[in-house]
């Protein structure tokens, strides 16, 4: 037998990490934990599970214990690692029926514990029919809910799962409210006037957007029948707290694995944590910022499959550097396309570039074709160089994977004036003879002086 | 008065020079002389009017004679120069009616004569029903006569026009046939097996392909009534010759204006051509291919626009560098979207680089997700360093426009290693967290031992 690779938390990151060592060295004997029902599946998924689009929930699986049993993973589902010994190099491992306990030395130890809703401590979180969603069983339980009858659903927090599940409902029946503590929806991801430009395509749909509302308790006394905002409450029969989420590091700081800035695991580009042996990967641990150069903890299921592949290569010997992230992501609600890449203004100001935004609206195809829909995209660049920092985009059908262009040009450091003239696809049903793409880049070069 | 700017042929390229040289500077006198009954259309659209999805035809008019008037143009419709006396720095114009017969003055003269269809002589060529698709005239000719009642229709040529073409009389409820003397469809831009692909789609639609045949002659006496390919022949109520464009240059070469090896005119990287404030853009001109270097003559509405452009700042003073093509084209064929960029490993090959080929087939979005269709990337890659040089595409919706993340990597010089980590969006309604687009570029950076 050669080596043990033992992996804490096997979604997508640990088992994208164990697929990997297993694919690339047959002798290495690779265990995995998960003190969940399921591994590796779908969460980005599960709002469209709730709607009824994907049915059953089982599509969201991407790989059965079976199936890595198959491939060699040694997956022990509802096992919680329980503590890290570092010096005798064993984690202690308990069943969820708390029966079994055991140790289990290795020789290499993936963390990839991921992340948990982020619960504010706010009266009345404990209440019946107060959910947050993150696991498999959290979007049946949903599910069943959404299905049992129509009534008051009330979503706390707009950012991209928010509203998603927030459109679930409403697709299922239900009268839906949004309550943003923040001045606009997708706070994060978006600036105010584009977030804006999104709460009223869901105003539009028939649901009710409070933003700059704090909750200040879920009212109920066995189940929920209310949130109180300042100045009024709310009826609701199922409460959705959809406000972030927080990387799990208890386990890891407890062992005494170092944790970066962010309160996220440390590591380096090989996705090596600060001790020998020891490795981390997914929402648990940091990556850098392809632009600031500084570490963030971003929950993408983009980065945690690259990170993890990253780890599984190196574990074996390989010797794969993770370039970075900028956070690129994107959602539909209702039929408006939502994406973003990069820095905006705010952030970049924040990280201490000086930055130049450049919006621009347009049609997604042709203007003389049928289905011509509108997009804006804006495009933060820095003063003097042009170099391309950020982009958000919100538009039509088509409008979204734009997104991917200013992606690839920001993570090759292209300025916006090179990215004017790049040769983009024409045809009158897919675009206009200048994207606005390049409409977009060619504002920001000359809102940047370069 | 300013100087004076002379403008032979008022499409895409003439006309985006002309209002780029009035916007920058309101002293210069532009006046535009253009053979043709319209300027400024979108030639690309014309298929669209045929099957009528685009009506009325003046919807592809970009912008009349009045509104150029307005932008201080002096447009002169149905004008054909008849010769440019560089010597004098006159041009010598007669009108369609040929009752005017003028000389007149240039400072600059900007030659965008453009390209017309190119028509083989072969017998039969002049019946009646025999037609090419270049002008608003053509367009509104081929309406009509899809209009009138169905029949039989032979296109000649695959290529996106063919295509796009037999799909509009099919629309109309003709009996379609394609007729490609290449051993499969859009010869030019898509491997075999990928044109293959597309066949495969276009004959599902119940339209016939025949590729690798000849067309021998055109049947008929006065009207057309078949065509003879080797083997056989096929009746035909309107043929369409669809077999590609050619450069308008005899007037520039007569006058003495150097052309490249290509056959078009030569122009530097400002739009120059060897002769002092005589300019060129569009179909007519020469353009550097960018990752091969050499001077290449696409014909495409978007480098049209683009050299238009960097000649109208040029020729007000400006100092724009045009900066390449890489051919990236798009289109559609029922629900089959097809789009290609930079070199195929034939075209890399003759043009004296070793490269790999990688082809990858997987889903437009998460596969769990209704609407999930096929696509196929091929990948085409420097061998050794890895370095991008092309891309196809074939797929289902959403497919298409994925060649621009491919045209922006090869533009700015990427690596496929490099690619296959760039942050794409990811979300279920959009791409598998993996987009093909990832996969394609690791397999090619494995091919190329990169």
């Amino acid at each position: 037998m050669g080596e043990r690779l033992v992996v804490i938390g096997a979604d997508a990151a640990g088992m994208t990490a164990a697929s990997q060592v297993r694919r690339r060295n047959r002798e290495f004997e690779v265990i995995a934990y998960e003190m969940g029902n399921h591994a590796s599946y779908a969460a980005c998924g599960e709002p469209y599970h709730i709607a009824g689009i994907i049915d059953p929930i089982d599509k969201l699986i991407a790989r059965t214990p079976e199936q890595f049993a198959r491939a060699g993973i040694d997956l022990h589902l509802r096992h919680e690692v329980t503590a890290i010994d570092l010096d005798r190099r064993v984690v202690e491992v308990q069943d969820a029926d708390g029966e079994t306990s055991l140790e289990k030395g290795f020789d290499h130890l993936m963390v990839s514990t991921g992340a948990r809703a982020f619960v504010p401590p706010m009266p009345g979180r404990g209440l019946d029919g107060v959910h947050t969603l993150r696991t498999l069983g959290d979007a049946a339980a949903l599910r069943s809910i959404a299905d049992a009858g129509c009534g008051n659903a009330v979503i706390v927090g707009g950012g991209y799962i928010g509203l998603e599940v927030a459109e679930a409902f409403h697709t299922k029946g239900w009268a839906v409210t949004i309550v943003e503590g923040l001045p606009a929806v997708l706070p994060r991801t978006l600036d105010a006037d584009l977030g804006e430009q999104v709460a009223e395509a869901v105003r539009s749909m028939g649901i009710d957007v409070f933003t700059g509302a704090m909750v200040e308790q879920i009212e109920g006394t066995d189940r929920v029948t209310g949130i109180s905002i300042e100045g009024g409450s709310l009826p609701a029969d199922v409460v959705v707290l959809s406000i972030g989420s927080r990387p799990v590091v208890e386990l890891a700081r407890d062992a005494g694995i170092p944790l970066g800035e962010t309160g996220a695991i440390a590591v380096d580009d090989h996705q090596r944590t600060g001790i020998e042996g020891v490795w981390s990967a997914g929402d648990c641990a940091e990556v850098q910022h392809r632009v600031t150069g500084r570490p963030v903890n971003m929950h993408l299921a983009t980065v945690a499959n690259k990170t993890g592949r990253v780890a599984g290569v190196n574990i074996t010997g390989g010797d794969v550097v993770f370039p970075g992230a900028i956070g690129t992501a994107i959602t539909r609600v209702h039929d408006l396309e939502i994406a973003t890449t990069g820095l905006r203004s705010s952030d970049a100001a924040a990280a201490g570039f000086d930055v130049v935004d450049a919006t621009v609206s347009g049609g997604t195809i042709a203007h003389y074709m049928p289905g011509s829909e509108e997009l804006t995209i804006r495009v933060t660049a820095e003063r003097g160089s042009g170099r391309l920092v950020g982009a958000q985009i919100v538009g039509g059908s088509g409008a979204g994977k734009r997104i991917d262009v200013f992606a690839t040009a920001i993570w090759d450091g292209m300025m916006a004036g090179a990215l004017e003239w790049v040769d983009l696809a024409y045809a009158p049903p897919f675009a206009p003879v200048w994207d606005l793409i390049a409409i977009a880049a060619r504002k920001a070069a000359a809102a940047a002086g370069a």
